[in-house]
């Protein structure tokens, strides 16, 4: 679905016409085999391929699901190989590192890329298949990946991704293989199609089985099928993969100028060229039959039709989660991917979300030009979880660091940082909104608590927490924090961020209601110099850095230790305990707090 | 386009399937007529159908010009008659209220319910035209709408009203027709398809000539036409009609639950039921060769492919805009309402626009559920152009507010206000920023300023200013004002909401570039109140009223007069006048302003 470059007709999704694969390898399952459907297959072949070689401790098995379109053909296996659908991500050096992972991709049951499907003869017949291929679902093409993996001698795996179409049966594996992956990375993906996607899909169906060549799907011995309904598929699908953006750049500049191209299709305008070019070129290495048959599995799956389902369905989960969507994607919209985070998150899982900024649409995924934060997120991710998977071995953990070589943050030093941690019992479960790159998260790691979560609104510093082996979720403080239960940490932590919040009191109604305590930590506008500012005839300049000023901090929200102990009082908060600081000095002030501390610390609950 | 109820199968825009229009008129113009596109016509039939009477001023007439699937029928003409397909809209009593005003509908060129168009049978071959029938573009369509409107003896519309596609055409006829036109609604709407659309648009015509029975548009004396085609295209539309919200709405409670209808489509899920179904009903009333004929006309329309040249289009009209969007509307986003918006503040036109809120997708410029925003709009800008139209005629104006009935605002009382008037020299041309429901506008209008204009971010309140007859733009002020050219104002003002901005440079580097002078008022934090109340260990309380406290003010940017002083400095603006003012003894303050007033009003330029 990859559209690499500005280039009216490259696409890296089309890079091959059905070329054979030099690299893959064939494992045969012999049936007979009842799929969920309650339709049986003879027998099963799978066409898979693999990169870099499985460690002795069998910890670093990475299986790949591809997208509608894809196959097994991942990446370049060296310099005269072929491209591979995702060479940007996977490869010796790469984000998906080769050199360190043992990388496994298959053709999925249903396709037409060697892997059983449609196309295939029957071995009970000796004809293709045809309209006789029994209807799948995504469990039967996930099940037949795990017994590929089972045969592989791999009991569990390092980490499984998935993009797009790829994610769902990734989301499969999860929850019902639940103890035999240690990490999810799902991608551009969402619990179920969107209703918008499904009806696109219900379309492209249309078009192929009206086609007067499709023959009730049995054309493959005829001269021609249904090629014409399988390219206005894919011209539909097309348009999903791209954006507003991307499509204006890649077509306005010469909107109104067709191409002269070898096609009965429209080429009126450059859009409708690109669309005749990439249809034609599909129905070379695509089949209609699979099309259907896959689309059809895709579009009946649903990890859970409500928020209810969906965290009943999370639960089940033991991995670690990745969740990275891409704000212009509108095939797989962010919302979908915050509904799978939410429930994550309720089910109480370890899980990580970036919603990344970027104008390509779909196709980000895929696209190089994405792949500083979607490739460097999953690195990390990939990296935490080996470590996770030897946290009793220290020699393999150094082991693993030292092959990785990327060095990690080190805990910083903030006045109210220490005062803060003070505050906290040991064990205890941690939120912390507003997280940065997540230096008070990761002194709570250190001292020991094994349950701390940030929320973050800067992309930059979610990728930090990443690094850092944090849990974080992409999240806008002022949009409310619903994703999370009642009383699910213990404490939530708003240090230095109470006055840059515009929904002060959302947010700590929120916070009472997912910890059992409150902590905030916000400059004291009592605080003496402030006064003196005051009263010489200038605003207060809370923020420490000297070039932020009244019309350019992000200080939004002015409020002196009294004027919170106030909104306390009116509201019944109890505060537990205040500590009030002088930054200046390091010290804890313990008289005249609001005219002597400039920072305070507060321990609050209902 | 219309989805009026919940119910699956239930269109307003499919009220009708081809049923004879009762009240249609025919108007013949012989020709031979030549179009743009240098075909030539024999002679055009236009059908069309009118409500109300035309006024002995001639100065109440609104033309509407219906979308790609509509027809002459926009409105039923008694309680037996059929409905229209903008009821909602346009009949007596109604928005649009054909009580005060002469409305005409005309099917338009190239269509298939009684004007001209392929299925019209060409009196010089006595066949229907059929893939003869000359290629048009918009401009022809508007040419023909025009000739209806010159037989009628209409010499200037009141106003043109178009939706969608519609609107495309009444941007055509605004910018070629400028004199014969006092205001157009454009609703829905852009200056082209969006590339996006465009693409929709070459899959739904690929479907149609793609479809065997087809035959090069040649099918009339066929057994069978392109109905497939016709119907994918149509199902396609549906699509991009809805919105995801609307699409969930309708469909997710059954999503997998098909429906039993007479059709060879999927009808697996609840969406693929419905649009198997639309698609169906479609080919019953519309004719494949019109949508060919009319998609190709409106993919090849553009008012202007850049800013530049979109400018100089919107130069050449004369007419106030009034420009609707919706929130939700995908086919024809919002950003294409602003480009439009910008051209036209940019060539210094009269100018309203509002983004309306709303989950209904494109479809919402027809439904009821939406028409309190898009109606009142409408309704309003219509009253004011007839003022408008009778401006040296006081007597037919209070003839025409009587009749309307409706009260409007009267100007109000502000202690900066009077301070601000005070200082704007007479017939200059301001613009208010954040100018709520144009309180300060009205009152400088009514000194006699006739080009003032708002910018105000609230839904509720540019209704309003559209009620009081004001040109008002939907805007966020933090997302900059890059519509508006070098000191198109003389001032711009900024009354009290200075402190409501979180870009506060930004905003006052585009005040200082649209106008030569800019005018803010702010509440000033050096008054001896604020300080007392910090002096006494509590944040100041700006805000004036009593419940708007720290934590819930909008108030986000506190300075006192001293650091706006400082802030003007430091940048070399010049500040011409001062005024500082207490509001609660209304008094000017000459001495100690920083201490003693709490509001002031300043005047600087760069």
């Amino acid at each position: 679905m990859a559209e690499e470059t500005n280039d009216l007709f490259d696409s890296s999704d089309s890079v091959r016409s059905g070329k054979p694969l030099a690299y893959a390898k064939t494992a045969v399952f012999p049936g007979p085999i009842t799929l969920t459907t309650g339709g049986v297959l003879p027998e099963v072949t799978v066409v898979y391929e693999t990169y870099g070689e499985l460690s002795p401790q069998k910890d670093n098995a990475v299986l790949i699901f591809h997208a509608l379109s894809g196959d097994s053909h991942v990446a370049a296996h060296n310099e005269e190989d072929d491209p591979g659908w995702w060479d940007v991500l996977v490869g010796p050096g790469k984000y998906v590192d080769t050199n360190r992972y043992f990388v496994i991709c298959a053709n999925v049951l249903g396709g037409c890329r060697g892997t059983t499907g449609p196309d295939s003869v029957n071995p009970e017949t000796g004809k293709e298949y045809g309209m006789h291929f029994p209807p799948i679902n995504v469990a039967d093409i996930v099940d037949v990946q795990r017994m590929l993996v089972e045969s592989l001698g791999i009991e569990r795996l390092l980490a499984i991704i998935g993009g797009s179409l790829g994610g769902l049966m990734a989301l499969d594996w999860g929850v019902r293989y639940p103890d035999s992956v240690s990490g999810i990375a799902a991608i551009a993906t969402g619990a179920r199609m969107t209703m918008q996607a499904l009806a696109f899909d219900v379309v492209a169906r249309n078009a192929i089985m009206s086609d007067p060549h499709f023959y009730g799907g049995e054309y493959y011995d005829k001269e021609e099928g249904p090629s014409t309904g399988l390219a206005i598929a894919r011209m539909l699908g097309h348009i999903t993969y791209l954006s507003q953006e991307s499509m204006n750049k890649k077509f306005n500049a010469d909107r109104n100028v067709g191409r002269k191209i070898d096609t009965s299709f429209e080429t009126k305008f450059s859009v409708g060229s690109y669309l005749a070019y990439q249809g034609g070129k599909f129905v070379e290495r695509f089949d209609a039959n699979s099309y259907l048959a896959l689309t059809l599995a895709l579009d009946a799956f649903d990890l859970g039709p409500d928020r209810e389902r969906l965290i009943s369905a999370m639960r089940r989960s033991m991995c670690r989660w990745l969740f990275i969507s891409f704000s212009s994607d509108w095939l797989f919209p962010s919302f979908q991917a915050r509904e799978l985070v939410d429930a994550a998150i309720a089910a109480d899982k370890r899980v990580s979300y970036c919603a990344v900024k970027s104008d390509c649409g779909h196709d980000a995924f895929l696209l190089d030009s994405e792949s500083d934060m979607y490739g460097s997120l999953t690195d990390s991710f990939l990296h935490h979880l080996s470590l996770d998977w030897q946290h009793d071995n220290p020699e393999r953990r150094d082991q693993i660091n030292a092959d990785y070589g990327k060095p990690t943050l080190q805990a910083k030093d903030r006045v109210d940082f220490d005062t803060i941690l003070s505050l906290i019992p040991p064990k205890t479960k941690i939120l912390d909104l507003g997280c940065g790159k997540g230096e008070l998260l990761l002194r709570l790691k250190e001292r020991g608590h094994d349950r701390v979560m940030g929320v973050e609104f800067e992309q930059r510093r979610v990728l930090e927490c990443v690094e850092n082996g944090l849990d974080v979720i992409m999240s806008d403080l002022n949009e409310g924090l619903k994703s999370f239960s009642d009383h699910q940490f213990d404490f939530v932590v708003l240090s230095k961020t109470l006055q840059r919040i515009n929904n002060v009191e959302i947010v700590i109604d929120e916070m009472l209601r997912i910890g059992t305590r409150a902590i905030v930590s916000f400059p004291n506008l009592g605080y003496k110099k402030y006064r003196a500012q005051l009263a010489e005839g200038y605003a207060p300049q809370t923020d420490p850095r000297p070039d932020k000023k009244w019309y350019n901090t992000k200080d939004v929200r002015y409020l002196t230790i009294a004027d919170f102990e106030e909104f306390c009082h009116e509201r019944n908060y109890r505060i537990f305990r205040k500590v009030a600081l002088n930054s200046e000095t390091r010290q804890v002030i313990t008289h005249r707090e609001n005219e002597e501390a400039d920072v305070v610390v507060v321990v609050f609950g209902s």
